[in-house]
C-alpha cells in the first residue's frame, strides 16, 4: 500500500474532480459507505478467490478471547468484520436497507478505496480507488447506454482519444448460449466463464488447457476454439472496418448461432445498447466482444469492460455490468441494477506515462508566494503581510523562523513557489515589500498598502 | 459505522472543501496515507487504552495457519496489519521515510478517515474523519500561531462565531511544572496528566479521587484543588474580562508559581504564541487553560484544544500540539513537529443542529433538469435532448424508461429536480420542448434549437 505525497495527491484529485463532474452532469448522486463491513455481507459474493482476498479484521476483547480459547478454532471464527472489497456489494446492502428513503431510480456514484489481499503488480495495489457509477431500479438498456456515455465522456475529458480505448460489450446470456451451443453442460457454465475470463492472463491455449480439465468434451473445445479464432479474425479487421461494421458482423454470427429465447433477448439488448449509445459520446466507442467474461459472480446481463490500447499493450480501465440479483440477497425485494467501475490507478498509470496532466497539475507548487522573515524583531510584520496577501485569495506560506535570506530563497525554490516577498527593515520602514520573481530573478519594490493590486500583479505575472 | 446518503455526502464535502481551501491558503500541501499500517507502526504510540482500540487485521494464508496451529497463541501473533488510528503517526512515518524527498519544512494537510474500536456515542463513531494540518521541521512558536490562525479561519468561514468557540492553550512543561510545584513526583506526572485529561468526563471530584489512588499526597491534592478553583474563578470572569485580560491573569499566576528554567521557557512560548496570533484571525480566540492535558502520550510542548460552547454544553472541535519526539521513533533524525486535528463529525453535528449550511447545500437536488421519455419510439430523441442540455453545463438526468407522464413528474419531485423537460410527439414534430417549473408549476414550450439559451433561462429562473 502506498503513501501519496502532495504531487501525487494533486494528480489524483484532478482526475477524481473530472470524474465527479461528469457523473454529476448525468444526474448521479454521491454515496459513501464505511471501509469496514460485517464479514457476512462480503463473504460468498465474489467467488472462492474473492473470499481468500478479503482482508478480515480480528475480533476484539472477550469475543476474541473466547474464539482463541476454543479448541479447533477455524479462522472464520476469529473475525467479525472485513475491509470493503468493492463498492457494488456495499451499494446493494445500502439500497436494500434504505429502500424507502431512496428514490425509485437511485443513480449514485461512489469514489472510495477498496482493499484486496492480492499480490501487488504494475498498476495493481492492495489498496486502490474505484470510481463507481450505478443505476438501481430499471431494467431498461437505456441504463447501460447512459453508463457507457458517462464513462466515454470522462475518458474524453481526461484526454483519452477515441482511438486509444474501446468499451467491450457482451451479455451473460450470450456467453451461456454460446457455451450451450458448444455442448457445454449448464452446470459447467460458471466454471467455464471463470476460465475464459482469464484469457488475457493465460492466453487462448491456457484457457483450452484449463477448460479441458473441467471435463468439457474435445468436440466442444474444438468448436469453441474455432469460434474464438473466427471472431478474432473479424476483430483484427478493425483497421479496415469501423466498429459499427465489426459489431454488425458479430451480431450476424451470434444471431445465426443462437436461436433460443434467452439468447435472442440478450442479443436484442445488445443491439439496443448500441443504438442508444449512438446518441452520445460513446458513439462508435463500443465493440461487441462475445468472449468477454468478467469474473465476478453477481453479473446477470450485459457485461462491460473499457480497454485501453497502447501499441500491443492492453490495459483495463473500467469494468461493469448488470446485476439484477444482488440487492435481493440483502432484502426481500429484487431490484434490477447496473453499474460501471473506473479504476483510478489504471487511469493514473496511463496518464503519467503519456504526460496527460495539464501543466498546473503536473508542476504544482505549495503556494503562490513565500513571505520571508528578516529578524526576530520583524516576525509579526511578516505574519501580518502573509495575512494581507491571503485575504486577496493568494496561497501564502510563511517561512517559520528568522534565517539567512539565501536559505529562505533556496527553500522557496525547493517548494516551487513562483514569488518570494522580502520584508526587510528598509521595506518595513517605507511601507513597501520587495517581490522576487523566482523564474526570471527580477525584483520589484512595491507599496504594501495595495496588497490587492500586488496580488493581481503576481497572479497575472505567473 | 455509517453510510452517507447523497444529502450527507454533500454536507461533508462542503465542509471539507472549505477546510482544504483555507489550509491551502496557508501553504499546506495534501498528503494521503493508506488505511492499513503495519501493526508495529501503531502499537505503543497511543498509550494502553489506544492499543486496545486499534482495529487489527488477521494474517492471511500460511502465516495465519501457522499462528493458529501454535499452541498458546497470543492474539498479538494473529495480526500483522492494523487500521489507521490517527493521521499523526502515519505522518511521522512518512516524514522519517521520505526525508530527502520532502522540503525542509514540510507543511501538510490530510483529510482521511481513522478507525477506533470505541463504544459509539453522540458524535463519536468507530469510523470518523480527521482533518489534520501539521508543520514539520521548525521549533518556532510561529508554527503554533499559524496553526491557530488556520483553524480560526476555517471556523469563521464555516460560520462559527468567535463567541461560540475558544482555542484553549497549554504547554506540557507548564503542566509538569505545576505538578512538581504541588509536590507530585516526576514518575507520577504522566499518570496524573492522563487523569487530569478526564476532568470533562469525571469532574474535578472524580479527578481528585483518581489522583488520590495514585499515591499523591493529601497536601499535594489540596494544593492542586485550590489552584484549579482559583483559576476557575478567574476564568468565570470571562463575561466581564476580555480573553486578553484573563490570559494576563493566568500568566501572572504561572510566572509566580513556576520559576524553574523549563517552565519559564514554556511560559515564554505561550506568550509568543499569543503575541503572534494577534496578527491574524485567531486574535482574541485563544485562552490559556493551565489544566488542559490532552491524553495522547506523544505531545512534548504546546497543547491545544478548540472548544465550542453552546449554552452549558461544551464540545471539542479540534485538538493538537507539539510532538518533537515522534518522528525520531521512525528514523535516525529527530525532527520537531506540531499539528492540529479538526474533527469533521463534531463540526457537522454542531452545524446540523444550528442549521449552518447554505441553502444550496442543505436542499441539494440530484440534477438541474429531468428529461422525460414519451414512448418507446422517442427514447433516442430524449437521449439526444439530455446530451444537448448537458453540453451547456447543466446536470441532466434522464428518466430511464417510457412511463406515464404523471409518474415521471412524481419521480422528478422525489429527487427535487427544479425543472422537467417534456418531449412529446408534438414537441418532437415541432422541434420544441416543454419545460415545467416544478416550484411554480408554470409550463413553457421553447425551441430546442437554442439549448444554450434554454439552459441560461433554466439557471436564471432557479
Amino acid at each position: 500500500m502506498r503513501d501519496f505525497l502532495p504531487a501525487d495527491v494533486r494528480k489524483r484529485e484532478y482526475v477524481i474532480g473530472i470524474i465527479k463532474q461528469v457523473y454529476e452532469s448525468y444526474g448521479f448522486e454521491p454515496l459513501e459507505t464505511p471501509a469496514v463491513e460485517n464479514i457476512d455481507t462480503l463473504m460468498g459474493k465474489y467467488g472462492d478467490e474473492g473470499n481468500q482476498l478479503i482482508f478480515k479484521i480480528l475480533k476484539r476483547g472477550e469475543k476474541l478471547d473466547e474464539a482463541i480459547a476454543e479448541r479447533g478454532t477455524r479462522n472464520s471464527e476469529l473475525s467479525d468484520l472485513a475491509l470493503r472489497y468493492d463498492l457494488t456489494v456495499p451499494l446493494a446492502r445500502v439500497v436494500a436497507n434504505n429502500r424507502n428513503e431512496l428514490p425509485k431510480f437511485f443513480k449514485r456514484y461512489q469514489i472510495q478505496p477498496v482493499w484486496r489481499a492480492d499480490r501487488p503488480a504494475k498498476g495493481r495495489f492492495r489498496e486502490f480507488y474505484q470510481c463507481d457509477v450505478d443505476v438501481m431500479g430499471s431494467e431498461s438498456p437505456l441504463v447501460e447506454a447512459e453508463l457507457c456515455a458517462a464513462i466515454a465522456e470522462v475518458l474524453e475529458r481526461l484526454g483519452f482519444f477515441r482511438q486509444s480505448y474501446r468499451t467491450l460489450l457482451n451479455h451473460r446470456n450470450i456467453l451461456f448460449g454460446l457455451l450451450t451451443s458448444f455442448g457445454v453442460a449448464e452446470d459447467k457454465h460458471l466454471a467455464a466463464i471463470t476460465i475464459i475470463d482469464k484469457t488475457d492472463k493465460i492466453g487462448v491455449e491456457g484457457v483450452r488447457t484449463e477448460l479441458a480439465k473441467t471435463g468439457i468434451s474435445a468436440t466442444s473445445l474444438k468448436d469453441y476454439t474455432q469460434f474464438v479464432a473466427d471472431l478474432g479474425k473479424s476483430s483484427s479487421n478493425l483497421d479496415q472496418n469501423t466498429p459499427r461494421e465489426v459489431n454488425e458482423l458479430f451480431l450476424g454470427e451470434l444471431r445465426n448461432r443462437l436461436k433460443d429465447e434467452k439468447s435472442s433477448r440478450a442479443i436484442r439488448d445488445v443491439e439496443r445498447i448500441l443504438e442508444f449509445s449512438d446518441a452520445g459520446p460513446a458513439k462508435d466507442a463500443i465493440l461487441i466482444s462475445p468472449w468477454l467474461a468478467r469474473g465476478l459472480s453477481y453479473y446477470t446481463g450485459a457485461i462491460l469492460e473499457v480497454v485501453n490500447y497502447e501499441g500491443n499493450f492492453r490495459s483495463s480501465l473500467a469494468g461493469g455490468g448488470r446485476y439484477d440479483g444482488l440487492i435481493g440477497m440483502f432484502g426481500k425485494e429484487q431490484i434490477p441494477a447496473c453499474g460501471f467501475s473506473l479504476g483510478l490507478e489504471r487511469i493514473l498509470v496511463v496518464m503519467d506515462e503519456r504526460g496527460m496532466f495539464p501543466p498546473e497539475i503536473a508542476e504544482s507548487s505549495a503556494a503562490d508566494v513565500l513571505v520571508t522573515i528578516w529578524s526576530p524583531e520583524t516576525k509579526v510584520q511578516s505574519l501580518q503581510l502573509a495575512q494581507e496577501l491571503r485575504s486577496t485569495g493568494l496561497r501564502v506560506t510563511l517561512y517559520p523562523e528568522p534565517d539567512k535570506l539565501g536559505k529562505q530563497i533556496k527553500y522557496a525554490d525547493s517548494i516551487k513557489v513562483p514569488f518570494v516577498a522580502v520584508l526587510g527593515e528598509s521595506e518595513i520602514a517605507d511601507g513597501t515589500v520587495t517581490v522576487k520573481n523566482m523564474k526570471t530573478g527580477d525584483q520589484q519594490t512595491l507599496s504594501r498598502a495595495d496588497a490587492g493590486g500586488l496580488a493581481a500583479r503576481l497572479i497575472h505575472a505567473s
